[in-house]
């Protein structure tokens, strides 16, 4: 017997059970109105095959496979899992299934997995930021799988997006830190090569400072990797300028803790020596000490709206409409004013 | 035009660009074999289509969609992330792609994730720890689908798997506890019903207890969720407790994050009035202060083991061999000896 992948029709059941399809469908939708015995025999026809009525019938109607695929870049250090796994329930209660793949912030990996999602039959896709080729959105028109991009919010692009605006989100806490009367600002941001929100993130500090009056082109900025450790040798290395800058801001809380933990390690006191500043309000954020004074990124409220706009695409319900969500500033008690000179 | 999901054949590609499969096979295999004009008509068609040549022709002659599922019990607090960054890259090195699928720790969800994946052409899946309805794994057998336990080691199991003796694991570090001199020992589990790694910590600290002559009936334990609150919460709880336990010893390393922070809210010293220890060492467990006293699971050589085995069972090389990860404890400044009484 050959391999069979595909999930088992209603006349595989019959076959199996040795009755008509009708039989079939009468035993799941009316019960009742079949003997006992028959209802028995399809029943275990049923199980034996692991047949799912429900969604085989939905698929047979509408020609969908009620899976979802999401891309994101990173499994790790949960900046994404608190969105998804809102995101993955409100599909569950709308009859869909979600199927993850990670990128590790690699294109030609993403594009590798759009196309197994797309070809395992994805009913629709979820993609994280706004910045790639646009051969994919083109093979993605073409195999009419509809896309939509969260963690973003940018309503000129073409695709539609449910997220935030990741340089006003920024700006708003550049803000904040300039009014604490710092002058000497660095930031540790994410690579910003082929990631809209890292490049928004610097740009919403860059602007800020500009609106303050403050030359930009002061902004000491390093690129790393989002991981814990690379935060914690950009702070290191950030710490042997002179004059030291008075905050570091990070491109999220990930690269914040690592900057935490570096500061401690050097016996440098935050925020009284230091400031420190994260993005994405993460769990971390709250256990690390001192908390992390951050942007709160209201991660499932994004995940939530994410499904509702993903399904009613999907469903032809809808032609793929931006949310826009907002985000806030989370005072906590890394940020402080800076030491006096 | 109706929708067409599965992946394009060489097929497509010949009636795209208007020559025959055996003219596209050479444009692929021998281009220089092929006159430029032809050759450029094709590599269009190849890209407007989205053919991707390696995988379709690996698919035409295995049968397989190298495709892998994976289904974890949740993409939080990045307890399984490493371990399947690890899998994940070791599988496309060997031209594999990895979807993956959390179920909310829910056993009903796993079942339908299974059969999404399943009915979605995976060739194999990973499953974290044992237990699970029999009927699932029939279900597998006969798909044809090999599946593969991680984050266990049961060797007596039918089901073959990749991970460590959880029981062995928490059992060391118990004793490491019970020989600093502590005797009122608290745990907080995760939720053991549905859960052979939890089951197997508590299992492991009962039998270090019974072993050092100490009556594990007079463990307190608290079973909840994996999250950092619930940690929180629950550490909270045994602090009420007199007397109080001199160590709590927490089923992870999230958990034990909020024991530290509850024990930081109530200005309860750890180690200096209780300590507190973890499981898993993720990063998590570096940063929080005072660093846990925890377990190291060698994450990235499980997913490495887990990918080599379950790609074996795949490509019909093995029958399935189970892997011993050895764990071993980290010792940072949580725990310490119980305070004079």
């Amino acid at each position: 017997m050959g391999k069979n992948r595909s999930a088992p029709t209603l006349n595989d059941v019959a076959r199996e059970a040795g009755v008509s399809t009708a039989t079939v469908s009468r035993c799941l939708n009316s019960p009742d109105r079949v003997i006992e015995t028959t209802r028995q025999r399809v029943m275990q026809a049923v199980e034996s095959l692991g047949y799912t009525p429900n969604f085989a019938a939905r698929v047979m109607a509408a020609n969908r496979s009620y899976t979802i695929g999401a891309i994101i870049p990173t499994m790790d250090n949960a900046i994404f899992a608190r969105g998804l796994q809102e995101f993955q329930d409100q599909l569950r209660q709308r009859g869909y299934t979600l199927l993850v793949s990670s990128s590790a912030y690699d294109p030609e990996m993403e594009r590798e997995q759009i196309r197994t999602l797309v070809a395992r039959g994805a009913d629709g896709l979820l993609l994280i930021g706004h910045a790639r080729d646009a051969s994919i959105y083109t093979f993605l028109e073409q195999h009419q799988v509809p896309s939509l991009v969260a963690w973003s919010y940018t309503p000129e692009a073409q695709q539609p997006s449910v997220g935030f605006s990741n340089i006003e989100a920024m700006g708003e806490l550049a803000q904040l830190v300039i009014g604490a009367g710092h002058r000497r600002i660095a930031m540790i941001s994410g690579q910003t090569s082929g990631n809209d929100r890292a490049q928004g993130r610097v740009e919403g500090v860059k602007r800020a400072m500009a609106q303050s009056g403050l030359d930009a082109a002061t902004l000491t900025l390093i690129e790393t990797d989002y991981e814990i450790e690379k935060g914690a040798d950009a702070f290191a290395q950030l710490m042997t300028l002179s004059p030291r800058p008075t905050v570091v801001m990070c491109g999220n809380d990930v690269l914040a803790a690592g900057a935490l933990s570096e500061a401690r390690r050097l016996g440098i006191k935050v925020p009284e020596q230091v400031s420190v500043t994260g993005f994405d309000d993460i769990e971390l954020a709250e256990i690390v000490s001192p908390g992390l004074t951050t942007v709160h990124v209201p991660h499932r409220e994004m995940g939530r709206e994410a499904a509702r706009e993903l399904t009613a695409m999907v469903e032809g319900k809808s032609a793929g409409q931006s949310v826009c969500i907002k985000t806030r500033l989370m005072a906590r008690h890394s940020l402080a004013e800076p030491p006096c000179q």
